[in-house]
């Protein structure tokens, strides 16, 4: 592909009018929605309103008047929407990680006698971490494996997997996973975090148990958004939920002395929810609401598949299949010295990250990228590496958080 | 006091300029800044910088440019300025619900062999619910008493009491229930929602093992802001807390596959912060921190007695405690019509609000309320009192959220 076969493919993209739906920093190519959204035009006012107008204005009166009291509901709808599930079984509550910590539970109530999570080694860290505090805490236990599928046992209560890996972008076959799962009598739970407002989910269609997401990612609902969790419909009546919350009581209001789980998901809620977050949130949602899912994939594939032929010349390992089945909207490349690269390529205001040891990942977020900013990203790696930069000083010093 | 009494008073508060550090809704009078904190003035344009100009324009390198990664663990040191906690040991996380969860699964772990969670009937519901659902998870047990002290024995492995009553609005003597706790072999555990930027705190001196507390009321913090948590230094070398994610890791950004908890406090953080409602919490902890902690309370009393008094006459159950030692900084009081009275009183701009099934609780928070708000409150109260306006249609039928 040329620059001028990349600004023509701009031109045809239907999603192009999307991008001016985002604040985008002059110059700069933002290949870290994968980690951290960028900014809906829309959410700086939103977020303004129930700031000044609801909380300043309406005071307490906002959770009836403004609706506050149901906005994890509502918002967990919408993303229900967006990963396919059925309604009434998504909510927005806590972070992904509590949220991991309440389904794995969830789900080992559900298989007494079945003792072991099991999981993929590399897995999200968190996944790994809150799976190891959930045994440590019950007396179940781990199993991480390179691949689970051949673990799966009579001692398996859930299979706990993510989607995208956060790393390699590697996308796993839901269906099929679930499915060979569920025949050996084990729950599944997705991780979406890197998925969802990436990639298409259908969540019911493919018989999910449970899952759980992020929404500061390819939701676009700002840093350290709230996370959602979804449960399958069929098993929301015995659902058990460690965190019991008043907020998830059946009478929230009644203030009484014994927990009573309210019907359905919304037992998962358990504290009250960070509103103003939660408001930005909204807006990130709904933005991705509004662009057709078959696009964004289209697009996605293009763009990854495009800056991966980019790019397949200058000597990095490619970690990403090349199999657009089974790729999300990343894609990751590793090389010894990745950390000072990807300085250099961010000194050159292409923003991407590193993941230790050697990993540069590049988000492609289909809403508000475009064709030519793929090509550019490249051709600025290109230069990286061609002019050796990189081996410059001052990008050898790693921060904590890149 | 007359009005002109309270007028004069006023006049002399050396709190009186704080009132303009708020958004007060012209006409209103609030008093339920117990349950939702006014808007400090300054949140505003904080929020909207945060959205804007750091995740706006700053993006994904606001996690270091703009101090993200260290937001939870600096307004938490604050926030453990306020409650006189060791340094270090405080820290922002969650929601009170959840941080319940940790501190208790935490304080069972250090008690080995003793099994019982020992609680207050008509405690605050989700200290109840949380300590059931942990109890369910785990096999401990909790027991509700009238007067848990009494029932301290070799079981009980923590107490656990919210420090002010969020309904009568009765306190606990913190420092000598801590040391009959002690003597008993139990860790205690300290709800501070209502207490926290109402009443003065000393848990360093008081020796207090665990704390948890609410950034929404009394610290002005926002619609569902983050909650805090606290444990006594002398604990956290073996705390053993049961959600492990990520941001709670010794290394996080190493991404590794085992779970080793951060030093100190920062293990209790789970996953990314709400940073929008985090940083606005910033500003409702930075604006109490510049009050005197002795000039709120000698003031939080005389806004709670004078209150007291001025309705004492108008045939109502008085909950809250006239020994100032024995109450925080709010008034309870019933009425068997007390839903429709809150109402009638809401609809002349006095809000506070009604708990079931009789309770009209008033908030009276010394840094933006005046003593001739509290005059008014009252002659407001009398008026309808004597009018039997409460007795109107309108004022019967129920709202799901007072």
């Amino acid at each position: 592909m040329t620059r001028a076969e990349a600004v023509q493919c701009d031109r045809n993209d239907p999603l192009a009018p999307f991008r001016n739906r985002f604040v985008l920093p002059y110059g700069v190519i933002y290949l870290d929605g994968n980690s951290l959204g960028p900014l809906p035009r829309a959410t700086a006012e939103r977020v303004a309103a129930v700031v000044q107008r609801e909380w300043g204005q309406s005071l307490i009166r906002s959770w009836n008047d403004h609706g506050w009291i149901d906005l994890a509901a509502r918002v967990g709808e919408k993303i229900g929407r967006l990963i396919g599930a059925e309604p009434d079984c998504t909510v927005v509550a806590d972070s992904t990680s509590v949220n991991l910590f309440k389904l794995l539970s969830a789900a080992l109530a559900l298989r007494p006698g079945r003792r072991v999570i099991l999981t993929e080694a590399g897995n999200f860290p968190t996944d790994l971490y809150i799976a190891q505090g959930l045994a440590e805490l019950t007396g179940c236990s781990v199993r991480r494996e390179a691949d689970p599928l051949t673990a799966l046992n009579d001692d398996v209560a859930v299979l706990l997997l993510t989607h995208v890996n956060y790393r390699s972008g590697a996308m796993h076959n839901m269906a099929s996973i679930t499915h060979r799962a569920h025949d050996a009598g084990a729950l599944v739970l997705w991780d979406l975090s890197h998925s969802v407002g990436a990639v298409p989910l259908s969540l019911a269609e493919d018989d999910v148990d449970f899952a759980v997401g992020c929404g500061y990612k390819y939701l676009n609902g700002g840093p350290g958004a709230p996370a959602f969790l979804s449960v399958a419909a069929r098993l929301l009546p015995g659902l058990r939920l460690p965190l019991t919350g008043w907020l998830g009581h059946a009478e929230p209001f009644a203030f009484a002395d014994d927990y009573h789980p309210a019907q359905g998901i919304a037992r998962a809620v358990v504290g009250t929810p960070p509103i103003l977050s939660l408001a930005a949130l909204e807006v990130g949602v709904d933005l991705m609401l509004e662009a057709p899912a078959d696009a964004l994939r289209a697009k996605s594939l293009q763009l990854t598949g495009t800056f991966m032929r980019l790019v397949d010349d200058l000597g990095f390992r490619l970690l990403t299949p090349t199999d657009p089945a089974r790729r999300g909207s990343q894609v990751a490349i590793a090389h010894p010295d990745g950390y000072a690269i990807m300085q250099a390529l961010i000194e050159r205001s292409v923003i991407g990250d590193f993941r230790a040891p050697d990993v540069l990942r590049f988000g492609f977020a289909p809403l508000f990228l475009r064709y030519a900013d793929v090509w550019d990203a490249a051709a600025t790696l290109r230069e990286v590496m061609q002019s050796g930069a990189w081996r410059e000083d001052r990008f050898q010093q790693r921060q904590v958080v890149t």
